[in-house]
C-alpha cells in the first residue's frame, strides 16, 4: 500500500447543508485517513438528480489536480441492486452508485447516442471494480445511506493509497448517461435543450461552442429568438447568446435572470441555427 | 502543553453562510492554530433551534475522530447569564453554550426525563469547565457574538493542546436536553412526535429501531396510517416507514417529499404500533 | 520566490453553492499549490451585489491571519475593461475586480466621500499590481469566469510566495466604494441607510457605535421609532436598538426578525439621534 502525497477528496452529493449526512461522510473519512484534505463540489444537486450532478461534475472535476477521489453520492436506487464502484483512469478516481453520475469519467464517444443512460463497455484506460469488500465499509451498513458506510470508506482508503482492485471485483460495463450535446436536423439546425440553469439566471443550452461554425447564431427558445454571441455578460443588450465557461452555448440577461424572463426550465427544447 | 496531532475542529451553528459570521469564526481560530483543520457540520440549523442542532450533532459528531473539538453556537442567550461551556468525554471535547445544544455528548439516562430542558448533574467520566479565562478569549469580548470571541478562540487553543481546566472553573451541572424518545401509552403504542425533516422530505419521528419488535408496524401520523418496514426508499410504494440511517424511524415517499404529502412539521405528534 | 509556511487563501463571491463554479475555483488552486489551505468566507454574495460583497469582507478579513490571500470575485464588468488586480499591504494580500469589492482593504480616509465608487490614489504602504502576466494565469482564459481562469492562479500563486509585482504592472488609483458611514445633518442627526440585513433579521444601520455619545439613541426607521442599547438581543422587548458584533447600530427584535416585522430592505433610509 503506498501511500500517494496530498491525494484530495472531493464529495458531489444531493443531500443539501441542513442536516448531518455531509458531515458524517467527512467524519467517516478524517476517521479512516486523519490527513484526508476534503473539498467540497457541490450538496445543492436538486434531490435524485443524476444528470444534473453529472453536468456539475462535469464542470469542475478536470480542473483539480490529478490523482484526486471524487466521490459523487446522487443514489436514487441505494440499497437496491444498482452496484456501488470505483472508476479508475488516467486522470483521476471516481467512486459513486453505478447510475450514470459518474458519467463525465468516460470520453463522450463511449456514451450512449440514445437519449436514456444505458449500460456501455468499460473502454480502454479504464477501470471499474465494485465496492464490495466489507474490510473497506463502515462495520455496519445501513441500507439507506451508502455515502456514509461505503463511498465515503472507499474514497478514505483510496486517498490513502489502497489500490481500487482490493475493494471488489472488477466490472466491464458501467451505466452512462447520453453526452450533452444536440442532434443535427436535416435542415442543419441543432435540436437541443436546457440543460442548466445556474445561481444567475443563465441558460446553458446543450450546444458546445464546436457544434457552430464560428460565426453569429440564433437560438428559438421559448417562443423567442436570441441572437448572439455576444463576447461577455456585460456586453449584452436585453437577452443574447454567449458561449460560457463551460464551453456550452448560454442564454443571459444583462443585470437579470434569463430563465427567468423566458420562463424556461432545465429540459425545455430550443432549436439554434448557426 | 502537549500538542497532540491532527486535532480537527468542528463547527455547527445557525448563522447561515450569507453573513461573515462563520468566516470571522474561521479566521479566529486560524489565527490562533494556523495548522487547524476545519470541518463544517451545518450552519443552516433554524434560528435559534437549539433541539434542532442537538440532533443534528447527533447524526455526524460521532463519526469524527477520538479527540476531535466539536464547537455548536446555537445561542439565543449570548450574552446573558447562560454559561459557555466546555465538555470533555472519553471520545471527544465539545464547546458551546450551556444551553442544551451539546445535550447529545451525555449518555441518554443522564438526561431529563421531563419534556423540557434542565439542569442535570455531569455523568462519571464527563468533565464541564466554564469558559471564564479572559486569555483564552479575543482581547475585546463582545455581548452579541461570542462564537467569535469566546467559542472559537477556546476551540483553537484547545485543539492546540490547552489543558480544558486551563480554560475556566470546573462545573457540577450542565442544560440537557430530554433524549429523543417516545413514550410508551398503557396500550403499548408509542406516544412520539416528529424530530427532523430531512432534505428529500423524510419524516424522522422519536422512535429507535430497537424500541419496536423488529417486526412489521405503523405509524399514525396526519390522519393516515403509514405501514412498514420497507428495507429501502427505492422499495417504498408511496408513503412508507422505513428506518434510517440514524437510528431512528422515518416516514419516506418515493421520488417525493413525505413531509409535504403529509403536511407534517418538526413537533408534530405521531403514534407508533408494534 | 520565498514560500512563507501557511498562507491561507478565502474565498468570497456571488456563485452560489449549486453549480461548480466555488469548486472550479478550488480545483485550480490545488492544481497549481497542492498545499493550499483555502477557506470560503461566502458564496451567497446576492449576484453583483458589490457592495454586500465589501460588507461581509469587512466583518471576516480582519480575523484570519496575517499574509492571508483574499479573493473577492463579485465581477458584473467580467470580460471588459475593468482590471484584475492584486492588493498588498501591511495586513493582507486582496485578489479581485477592480471595481470596489476589495474597498475594505482600504483605510475610510482614502475612500470617495461621494455616494458613488470612484477611483482614488492608492494609499501609502499599500501596493497594487494589474494582473495581467500570462503565465500566472490558466492557458485558456474565458471572458466570462475569471474567478477560475485568473484570479484563482493568482491566489494560488501568491500563496506559493511568487511575489506580486511579477504578476503585472504596477498601477497608482483603484476604485473605492465610500465607508458605510452616516452623514451628519444641521440639527446633529445622522443620515443613515440600511446596510445589511443578516440571517436572524438584524437590520444592520451604517453608524458605528463612536459615531454616537455613547448614552441612549434612537433611530426613526419606516415611520417607526426604536430605542436603545439594549445590552444584548436576550435583552431586547419588541423592537431593540443594539450595537451589532461589527461595531455598527443594529435593529433587531426578540425571537424574531426585525427587518421583515419591519418591512425594510438594503438601502433604506433611517435617521439616528443621539
Amino acid at each position: 500500500m503506498a501511500i500517494p502525497p496530498d491525494r484530495i477528496v472531493t464529495l458531489l452529493t444531493d443531500f443539501g447543508l441542513s442536516d448531518g449526512y455531509v458531515a458524517a461522510m467527512k467524519g467517516v473519512i478524517l476517521d479512516i485517513h486523519s490527513q484526508a484534505r476534503i473539498v467540497d463540489i457541490s450538496h445543492q444537486i436538486a434531490p435524485q438528480q443524476v444528470a444534473q450532478a453529472s453536468f456539475v461534475a462535469q464542470t469542475a472535476w478536470p480542473y483539480f489536480p490529478p490523482g484526486t477521489v471524487h466521490v459523487a453520492v446522487v443514489d436514487p436506487g441505494v440499497g437496491s441492486e444498482r452496484r456501488a464502484i470505483v472508476l479508475v483512469n488516467e486522470r483521476a478516481v471516481f467512486v459513486g452508485p453505478d447510475n450514470g453520475v459518474l458519467s463525465s469519467a468516460l470520453p463522450d464517444s463511449c456514451r450512449p447516442a440514445a437519449l436514456a443512460p444505458e449500460a456501455v463497455a468499460v473502454p480502454d484506460g479504464t477501470r471499474v471494480f465494485e465496492l464490495t469488500e466489507r474490510r473497506y465499509q463502515l462495520d455496519s451498513v445501513s441500507v439507506t445511506f451508502h455515502g456514509r458506510d461505503i463511498f465515503a470508506p472507499a474514497a478514505a482508503h483510496l486517498a490513502l493509497g489502497v489500490r481500487p482492485e482490493l475493494l471488489g471485483q472488477p466490472v466491464d460495463s458501467i451505466i452512462a448517461l447520453p453526452p450533452l450535446r444536440a442532434r443535427k436536423s436535416a435542415d442543419g439546425s441543432l435540436q437541443a435543450s436546457v440543460i442548466h440553469i445556474d445561481r444567475f439566471g443563465n441558460a446553458v443550452v446543450s450546444v458546445r461552442a464546436e457544434d457552430l461554425g464560428g460565426g453569429q447564431f440564433s437560438i428559438q427558445v421559448a417562443g423567442r429568438v436570441v441572437r448572439g454571441p455576444v463576447r461577455t455578460y456585460a456586453e449584452a443588450a436585453g437577452l443574447a447568446a454567449i458561449v460560457g465557461s463551460a464551453g456550452y452555448v448560454e442564454i443571459a440577461l444583462k443585470d437579470g435572470d434569463a430563465a427567468a424572463a423566458l420562463g424556461v426550465a432545465v429540459g425545455d427544447p430550443v432549436v439554434v441555427r448557426g
